[in-house]
This record gives C-alpha cells, structure tokens and sequence, in this order.
C-alpha cells in the first residue's frame, strides 16, 4: 500500500424529508447569502425548489436563483455564476440537482473568490480556497456529494476536463433517496453505470497488496449489480435507491481508492463522446469500458479475474485465467445492457468518421503529449483502437 | 435504511515515517502548547516519543508530557491530564498510542472546556466542546483514531464506560503501520479481535434492507480473516499490517454502520471483565462474541447464515440454515483461536465465582434497569447462560 492522505469532512444528511434541513444547515456552516443552482424545470415541478427557499426563508437567509445547468455543465453559465454572485453579495452556495450542478456550483465557488479566469483551476491549478458549497442531491452517480472533484466542458473547443480542492469538498450534502425516484429509467442506468465506472477506475490498479481497499471497492460493485436489478424494475423501491446513494457517495469520496494507483482511462476516454456528443455520461462509460478493458486485460490478467470471480460469480479456470476475466468484462456489459444501456457507438449516437477527432482531442488537447496514463499508458494508435472497438 | 447524518472530518496521514510530521500537523490544526500524553515505555524505547518531540521543536511548539496511560485507561490519570493542561495552558492534546492513550486523551480535551466532572459524558451527557486532539496511532483495535467516543474505566467502583461527541473526533491521525511492527503477537491478535467485534456489532441489526452497509462490513471483515493470519505468521509484514490498519479506522469511523440499528452487547458484556480482571478489551471479546452469538443466533437464523457464507466460506444448508449458521459462528472462534486468542474464562484469568457480580455491575450499574439492549434485549438471567456458556 502506498503513502496517502485522507480527508472527508463533508456533513451528511440522510434519509427521508432532510431537504427541509437545507436551510439550518446553511445557518450552521456559515452561510447568511445564497445562491441556489439549480438544473431545469423537474425541480421547480416536483415543488423541491419551493421546500428548499422556504426552508431558508425558516432561517432568516436570503438567497438569489440560477438555474439552467445542463448535463455536461458549461463553462458559460459558470462565468454567469460568478457575476451574480459578486454582485449579489453571496456568501454560500446551495446546489439542487445531481452531479452537473454540483460540479457547477463548485466551479462558481472557486471562481467567485479568484482573481482571474477559472478556467486556470481546470487547466491544472488546485483549488486552495472557494465560497462554501452545500448540496442536496436529485441523482446518485457522480459523487460530486462527498469529493474534492468538479468536471466542466469549455464552450469554446468543447474541452470537457477536471478541477480538484478541499476546499470545494461539500460542507454538507443532503441525500434523501426519494427525491431520484422521478428519475427517467436511462437516467437512472446512466447513474449507476457511472458509480460502478467510479469503483472500476479504483479497482483497475498496479499497487500491490492492497486487500482492504479490493474488498470494499467489490462490495460496492456487488451492491449496484443487486440494488441496480431492483431499482430498474421497480423505479419507486426507496431501499434500492437508499442502498444505491450510499454506495454512490462511498465509490467515490475516495475512502476505497487510498493508498493504490488508479486509472480513469476510461473517463478521459468518454470525456470526449460526452463533450461532443452530450449523450450522458453514465451512457458513454457503458460503451467505452468494456472496449477499454478488453484492450488493457492483458497487463493484469489476475485482476481482471478476481473482480470476476469475486463479483460476478465467475467460476475461476485455473489453466486459462483469461478466459475467466473476459468472462467477468462479459458479465460486467451485460449487466448494463440489461438496465437498458447502449452497447455501441451506433446506439450512443457516436459516429465512426469522428474517430480522429475524438482522438486528437484526448490525446492533444490541453497541453497532452499524445498519451494518455493509467493502469496502462496509452497513446494515439491505442485510443484509436479502443474507439473502433466501440463502433 | 433507517434516516442518519454521517459526519467523519478527520485528516488521517497513512503510511511510512508520516509520524515525522506530527508539528506539521498540530500547528496547521490551531495547536501551539501540547500536552503529548502517552502510555508505557515502548513509546520512548523505540525513540518514537523524541522523533515526535523533535517535529513539534521543528514548528517552534511547547509541550509538556504526561505518560502512564495503562489498558483500559482510567478516570484518575484523566483528572491528573485535566490539572496539567489547565496549569499549564495547553491548547492541544497529542496522543501517541493505541485506543487507551486515546480515549484517555479525549476525556482530558472534553475535562478541561467543562465547568464540572468530566465524568458526567461517561454518564450519558454528549460532549459539544472539547480541545482540539490529534493521534499517532500504535495499535490497529479501537478504532479511536476516528471515532467520536472514548471509553474510561472509573477506578471507583471499577464501571467502564463510554462517551460520545463530534468534538471529541481527532482533528488529525497519523496511521504509520510499522510502528504497529514491535507488538507482542497476544496485543496484535487481541487488536485483530477488537476490530473483527466492531464489525460484528454493526453486522447484527435489526434494520432491513441494508445491503451496501451489510457489503461493506463484509469486506472488511474478509480483509481481517486474510490479513490477520498474515501478520500473526509474520508481525514484520508491513503491507498485512497496512490494510489492517485502513480496516480498523474503517470499522469504526461509522461507514460502515449508518442507517441500521446496531448490538453493542458483546462490548457490553465484555467490559465488565476487562475492568475486573483488567484483560486485554480483544481478548475478552474473543471469549464473549461466540457466546452471546450462539445465545442470540435463534432472533434472525438468516443472518448469521448470511456472514457465514460470505465470510467463513460456508457451504449454505438450505434445509438447515441453522447449521450454516453456527458453523459460521464455530469458524469464527476456531479463527480467534488460531492467532492466539483465548477460548473461555480458564484462559482469560476469569472465575466462575465472579458471574453474580459480573451480571450485577453489567444489568444495574449506573443506573441501568436489569437489561441491556442491542440486537437482543437481555435481561440479568440471559446475561448469566452467557457468562457461564465462556467458562
């Protein structure tokens, strides 16, 4: 196991009816002036957004709206965000919505309180200081919850690329399962498709003896393959979604990925359907890791293995290991296909043609040298392949 | 799932020679006057006391000493640490040792904010204030190093008992699994039990429903079995000892355990021996779980099926899930056992005379009405079959 650092200190709420919390827990970590980010119209219509203001309202806090965060959030909205809140003086602010406007509302945070363009932070430079970010979760899936991590695409050239901070971690997130259960099916999928791509990037490690963080990283990809049965056919089971929104934020505040390598090929590598496509980002991973893991398998046989064995009941062949991790890569993609997840780049909505330009993008974009590293450090003709392996 | 609020804010610092940034630390969490408190001579045999000393001197921090903490730790030395800090206006507790230098450092940090006797958290009132602790940790059992509690045994009367509250979580912890490298193989495998009986009491819920946390617990468990036989055969094995490590602070930083009812009885029972016949806390544990579990097992079958088979390796016997699930129970002892743990009173220094007394202390000290609650409510005869079941 390697040398690490741990750090988790966001507050969680819950279970049912905590959203009418949101607005003492403001009071509690600070905030007096809010901003509420939000997405599109579901959480006006389901009357989230009305329990929310009104559970600020209880407090005496004075809150501004901004709304309009789309999947794969935008760089644009973000420099709007930060205008408003300078000029309306917010001293917090509250996302209502999933991953996007979580993410969001981070990058609006960090960039409030930082003299130039924000865009540096997701260029490379970490995050030391941000405007507190508090959050009520409307979908389980990116983890956005309960991480240092924020994702935003730049208009301009479509980059879609990643920031980190503690300081953008969440001073509290509000998880009340029943408010995913209005959730469109592929929306659903698409979440727990990401959540099992969070713990897979973990697994997919060339530390050695690192049993503690294998096991809790199988336990959770154990839960989604049972919890994902069940919410699928039965959109309205809480428990289902309950056991899914833990396992959602554990995946991925990085408490089962210390001390080991970890890859996130397979994001870097979908980052680019998702930016030029929009397809979700859940869909996106559903196509690219089974190609991806095809591609690399043969680096770590053994683990491919033990993730089949110990999670999707493979029978182990003792002569021909590699059959028996194929198998489990197998398993693995026809389990989201069963939730109702594409399988190709034709289903995905992506076309053959842009193969090049996908590729150039990942592996020149930003500054890249023509490679891209992880489990397995690949580069042009690599990437080339595992797009084609997807078509 | 039950409704919860989960709340972990500690820093751990994971790994080799971290101990050497212990004033790094201390100063970049509010301290400037330490008390270091420690226990016995090992600390300062194997020079960790003055690398400890000499990074607090690096930072320009004062300290003042107070060593002497023993196995479960007691109420005197807390009063003793209270006196100190408040003559010598420290602001900052250090605690370098395993759960007893811990537990006791946290009752001196909440003793010394609080206007009356700090046993009154050890008596059910929550703590809200407290010094700010921090913890180099030398033993893998308690799980103190992020937890909320603190068990103190009262030298009057002899009651062990427990305190809780956020303000009592260490701001930091310094987890160097080599310095776990120089325990005498008995503490080691006592360390291994305490953690394993953390786990068993957040396994035995009445809560349903429950799969991620029920996974989760699982696998830290399945890390104890294959990690614990390692060390006991080799206690130099760095990498086994880091991922029991990582697995205890898991097991009871609460993970692992929100949002289902939990047990608690075995600790219960257990520390009434551990404070009569000052035991190792694990080693009782060892003699008590396979007991109050054959006692309990009847209440829900399934369950102790269910941590047979995913843990012990049990072969179900669906017409007999009885079976299954003693054998389960059965294999966990003869695990105990095998790295060195004893298997009844004989072997923990324990009299049969003693039950009455025993029983008395455990169902009406402190207040209690002659039963005590957890996965079972067991009342003074229950209590009695279980203690005379370890003879």
């Amino acid at each position: 196991m390697e040398n690490f650092t741990f750090y988790s200190p966001t507050f969680f709420a819950f279970g049912k009816d905590t959203e009418n919390e949101a607005g003492a827990y403001v009071k509690r970590f600070g905030g007096s002036k809010v901003l509420i980010h939000y997405g599109g119209s579901s959480a006006k219509r389901s009357g989230l957004l009305d329990r929310v203001k009104k559970s600020l309202e209880k407090e005496g806090l004075k809150y501004v709206e901004l709304g309009g965060v789309k999947p794969n959030p935008r760089s644009g909205l973000v420099y709007e965000g930060i205008d408003l809140c300078k000029k309306e003086g917010v001293d917090f602010i509250l996302a209502v919505g999933g991953g996007s406007t979580i993410d969001s509302s981070k990058a609006i945070a960090a960039g409030v309180v930082y003299d130039g363009d924000f865009w540096d932070f997701y260029s490379g430079k970490y995050i030391e200081e941000a405007l507190p970010v508090g959050t009520i979760l409307t979908i389980s899936a990116a983890g956005s919850e309960g991480s240092p991590d924020s994702v935003i695409t730049k208009e301009e050239g479509m980059f879609k690329r990643g920031a980190s901070g503690n300081a953008i971690r969440p001073k509290f997130s509000i998880l009340n399962p029943a408010l995913t259960q209005t959730l469109p099916p592929y929306q659903t999928a698409a979440g727990i498709t990401d959540i099992m791509a969070h713990l897979y990037e973990r697994y997919l490690t060339n530390s050695k003896d690192v049993e503690v963080t294998d096991r809790l990283i199988e336990a959770l990809l154990l839960t989604m393959k049972y919890e994902g049965k069940r919410v699928i056919k039965d959109p309205d089971d809480y428990e289902a979604r309950a056991n899914i929104m833990w396992a959602g934020m554990m995946a991925h505040n990085h408490s089962c990925g210390v001390g080991r390598s970890q890859d996130w090929n397979s994001h870097n590598i979908e980052h680019e359907l998702s930016a030029l496509y929009d397809c979700a980002h859940g869909a996106g991973l559903a196509v690219t890791m089974p190609a991806v893991f095809k591609y690399v398998m043969n680096h770590d046989i053994m683990r491919f293995a033990k993730v089949a064995v110990r999670v999707w009941g493979c029978e182990m062949d003792f002569d021909h290991p590699e059959r028996t991790a194929l198998e489990g890569i197998e398993a693995f993609q026809k389990f989201l296909i069963s939730i109702g997840m594409p399988k190709n780049f034709k289903e995905l909505g992506a076309k053959k043609e842009d193969i090049p330009k996908l590729v150039n993008v990942l592996c020149r974009g930003d500054g890249r040298d023509g490679t891209i590293s992880g489990f397995v450090t690949l580069n042009e003709e690599d990437c080339t392949k595992i797009y084609e392996m997807m078509v």
